[in-house]
């Protein structure tokens, strides 16, 4: 049986936002670890904490280019050494100083055994730049200054980086410098993207009157990729019964999460009941309190989590944002919190009803270089182009009262690539 | 001849940060235009402004469930028209609606022609839902409304997309309604990158003492590929004359951009200088005003641009975001401007020298909810683990006055992904 999502009562209440987004992240959870290569892990998640098996540096090292000595030979301005060899990056010296001693050390390059301070080079006088040369100090230097002890980054065996972690270009460099190539990663979910409607031809195809060319699979496609999914498409479902569910069986792959469109329309919500609950799944279709966003469809097929996003291409996209992406997220083993901002508003906007209301907005700066917020003029959510040239959506929540030009509200912003 | 980036003077001056930028993007173009498919163009940019090749809506729409109807017809409450017909999204209507006549008609279905005006379905009273039904007015109708026109959100013919524009999921949702499989897209840029030191191992080899991991390579190739390029390995060339030439050049495509990393120091300079002097062009060792960044290398070799950024990988990593992301972008036929934000200072900084300084730090939000930057205790541009947990930089400028605690400072937000 279907199952509406609001309140106890007669009249089925509308579900909050973020109640719906809680009840479907609940039921979400990332695939069986796998080892992957850090060269492609830009975006992925770690499956385990992840321990440095080498210190960074490994040994002590100069940060600066000088000699390296004793500090007790070097205890008075004037005191002279002997150059007896050169440690640069790569090429370490190998021996041990002794008494009276001195090696050429460049930055980076490993500080000799038995040195323990460094003589900046513009603090000595050099008699040559060759081994023998008499080196005098003009300065006297501090013991253990300019040396970077062994470990002072990263030391073998501390974890560096936590379980759930994304990974960013600069992480994967970490990784790397500590002795990895390869990590224990989430795997990225696979989700089936399947629209439904006989109003709706191929991209490519030309539509007859009353078609329209679908899409929606196009962008969740391109969203999917975006947030590090892998798209599973499933094409068109016409309205009739079983299409859908024959479908979603023929996908060529198993699949993490199904997201459908449409299918909650008159004509066209029948055959969805009747198929998606002859699977034996319990099936919400849930109203929510939310501004574009038609009836929400969620529940399992066969065991495979199902989110319905509404037809319209503008609800469905702002859906995507606010329940997809987060489930996207969590499958991968992370979480995806909204990032909102407090901007001004460019112009006055009405009372709010009781749904929160996602209006398609500029965000840019005032003179004062402050986030300011201009609403689209035209919030029909049947254009496409106005939503695509959003950058950003005001959040009204229920019943928010009048506002004035000025004002501050709380915005959303739209990832630049989703 | 060896240039070096500042003025005339004997001592070389420092080079600004953005006159440095701006010398880099001046010699970059974007490749030949190719034809490419929309559902693979997340992140790439239109090479020709896009027209709309369908109108959206392409016909008259209802925006409301009720009945189609004339509005001569509707002009008093009471009057009661017959229903001949449903119309209903993908399966229009197709006939003409006369004296007397209305059409049951759905959200986002044809209006029929004849039809001008929408009658709520909450404002009449409809003997059935079948055709023949008698449907009476309640509530007198307005000529037009609840019917969103031909072309509301597009027209057809309109450019809706310009040249330079960077296609996210929702441009791509645009563009495919409006009836476009492929475009017109800048190719992506490959980007060649070349790390250099007899002091590094690749990834997965065991350091001998002295030597280091091989990072920047792993790093660049995830970061180019974040920013939308190829990247293009071309190994590790150790310190000898014509190493570095023979990894150029034996790339296995041909490459838009050289990025090599390190090659600058003490030691391996010199090969560097007559390698990349020996192909006879121009070639700058610049020295930036930026902490961290040491000398960059730019030029050209074999006509192919080259950015030569530091071995470092903390000062590798900074370089690539300031020169190496809006020269990607560039290449892309798109602009990057790094964004800046205002945040409070957590701690105090003492007063800044003559480089503009991009300090690691933690962007956060303080009790008000306003941005807040601590900086990172250790500043050691060795410390990739301190860079690689940062998210974000404090760009200070030159000769910037001691700051105290809640201090106002710009602060550049690092990429999640980079």
């Amino acid at each position: 049986m279907p199952t509406n999502g609001g309140g106890a009562g007669g009249t089925p209440d509308l579900l909050p936002v973020a109640e719906a987004r809680s009840r479907i992240l609940a039921g979400l959870t990332p695939g069986a670890a796998e080892t992957s290569p850090l060269a492609e892990a830009i975006g992925r998640v770690l499956a385990a904490d992840l321990a440095a098996r080498l210190s960074l540096p490994a040994d002590p090292v100069s940060a600066m280019d000088g000699y390296a000595a004793r500090s007790e030979d070097c205890a008075a301005a004037g005191s002279s050494l002997t150059r007896i060899g050169e440690s640069a990056a790569g090429r370490p010296w190998t021996g041990v100083i002794g008494p009276g001693e001195a090696v050429r050390i460049f930055t980076g390059a490993v500080v000799p055994d038995g040195a323990d301070c460094i003589i900046l080079q513009e603090d000595v006088e050099a008699s040559s730049e060759e081994d023998g040369a008499i080196v005098s100090i003009r300065e006297v230097p501090q013991k253990g200054r300019f040396i970077r002890p062994e470990g002072l980054d990263v030391t073998a065996g501390d974890i560096i980086l936590a379980e759930g972690t994304m990974m960013s270009a600069r992480l994967i460099a970490l990784a790397t410098s500590a002795g990895h190539v390869t990590a224990s990663f989430y795997p990225r979910p696979h989700i089936g993207i399947l629209s439904t409607g006989d109003e709706l031809v191929s991209p490519g195809d030309t539509p007859a009157r009353g078609q329209i060319v679908s899409s929606n699979a196009t962008y969740l496609s391109a969203f999917v990729s975006a947030c590090g999914g892998v798209p599973v498409e499933l094409g068109i479902a016409r309205d009739r019964p079983g299409a859908m569910l024959d479908a979603l069986r023929a996908a060529p792959v198993p699949l993490d999460l199904v997201v459908t469109t449409g299918g909650a329309s008159v004509g066209t919500h029948d055959h969805v009941v009747d198929d998606l609950s002859s699977t034996g799944t319990e099936l919400g279709f849930w109203k929510i309190a939310m501004r574009p966003g038609k009836p929400l469809i969620h529940g399992r097929v066969d065991g495979i989590p199902l989110l319905g996003l509404p037809g319209n291409p503008v609800s469905s996209a702002v859906c995507a944002n606010i329940f997809l992406r987060p489930a996207i997220a969590r499958l991968s083993g992370s979480d995806h919190a909204p990032e909102m901002i407090a901007a001004r508003l460019a112009t006055g906007l009405p009372e709010n009803d009781r749904r929160q209301d996602y209006l398609r907005a500029t965000l840019s700066h005032d003179d004062d270089g402050l986030p300011q917020a201009t609403p689209a003029r035209q919030q029909d959510s049947s254009m496409i182009g106005v939503y695509a040239n959003a950058n950003a959506l005001i959040v009204r929540p229920p019943f928010d009262p009048p506002k004035s030009a000025g004002d501050m509200v709380m915005v959303l912003r739209l990832d630049p690539l989703l």
